[in-house]
């Protein structure tokens, strides 16, 4: 019987027989608000992995290196263990969420070039914004790690727009997690889902993400399965 | 008889027949959590006009370009007119204050390397910590006058850093605020007082500075006497 290491808001991560090897367990929980607000919705977990699944492997083909080592069921993927750095990293194309509120803004406006922000990943502090020098004061990584992780997320947004347009969606915003696998090299870890990510349909500016939970503007599972459709239709044209 | 520009939460701006030239005049009020407190005290005006005067010419002296033109009473000087950054421009030597607060950290820890950080200031929304991407996403300047302002501030912490030691305190932390001139010169303005500020005696680490009205723990008057003191005996020697 596996060991269970760590569960998260959505997500249980277990030991295997290898110990540079976990295993990820996808839930049917949905949260927003730090887990003020959390429910439970049926194939969540199905449609979250087999979105994330599709993203990581779609992201390796292109030379992003990532924890995904393979999926071994419908809720479940193998993944490289990996040191995790305890950040956020943001990625925004379109002003929308956090920032707007932030800075007392509308959300809509494009960005001539993508804003990038770090959030430090603390429950009891409420994920603050973060800026370099606070991380590499802090101990979290150094510049080098910093400018790593950057080039990645870069490289992530420009795939993933591409590919979300290909879909009919606009890449809002998104957050990514990074960590050391135990030879030392920096990968995308975490999951890609519409939980992590803000997708608005082309033409209508309808939210494709986990705003429709958090807004109560509609089901959670019908959105999440018309991304998955979106996607899946791209990947065979 | 001038006209009052600007009344800011303890200064305020009078314009002058020189259309590039403004008054500055301080005022006895000392405020804490962005308005939340609020006091009077008697001879406060004297006490920060002659500090941030001292301070504004040792930093001209030594290169750093600044507004200040001259002081033409014991609370006003003349200073040159900027269109103003709305960014307060912290240096961080050591762990104190918003900083541990943020990161749920005590107070003391060194920085090996001076965190930067910049906050959007807005009393509508409480000056909320902003990176240099967010700072150029809204608008409020570009890669190149980031910079010019992080060149000059980090000019300022070992000016400063190294006068405040020879008077025997420790520049923990301080805030400054730039401008541009009408000929598009970036200069340090506003002014450098213990109010915005941290210094601590450095043999005692007492608070030498606004903490003391912050916290309660003392008399701000006297401390502010005090800082001013060793200023002039260090100047004198």
């Amino acid at each position: 019987m596996d060991k269970l290491l760590y569960t998260g808001k959505v997500k249980k991560m277990w030991a295997t027989a290898d110990p540079e090897v976990l295993r990820v367990e996808y839930t049917d929980i949905a949260t927003a608000g730090n887990g003020a607000k959390k429910d439970h919705f049926a194939h969540k977990a199905e449609l979250n992995h087999t979105i994330s699944t599709l993203i990581f492997k779609y992201l390796g083909q292109n030379g992003v290196p990532n924890h995904l080592i393979k999926s071994i069921s419908e809720r479940e993927s193998l993944v490289k263990k990996c040191d995790m750095f305890p950040l956020e990293v943001v990625t925004r194309n379109v002003a929308a969420g956090h920032f707007s509120t932030r800075y007392g803004l509308g959300e809509g406006k494009v960005f001539p070039t993508p804003v990038e922000e770090l959030f430090f990943k603390s429950d009891e502090l409420d994920d603050p914004l973060m800026n370099e020098s606070d991380a590499i004061a802090l101990g979290i990584l150094n510049h080098e790690e910093h400018e790593t992780i950057w080039k990645i997320s870069r490289q992530v947004n420009q795939l993933l727009s591409d590919l979300f347009d290909r879909a009919g969606m606009q890449l809002v915003d998104f957050k990514l997690e990074f960590g050391k696998t135990h030879d030392g090299q920096i990968v995308l870890a975490d999951e890609f889902s519409p939980d992590n990510c803000r997708l608005w349909d082309k033409k209508t500016k309808d939210h494709l993400d986990k705003d429709v939970y958090r807004r109560d503007l509609g089901d959670l599972t019908t959105v999440y399965e018309e991304v998955l459709k979106r996607l899946e239709n791209v990947e065979e044209a």
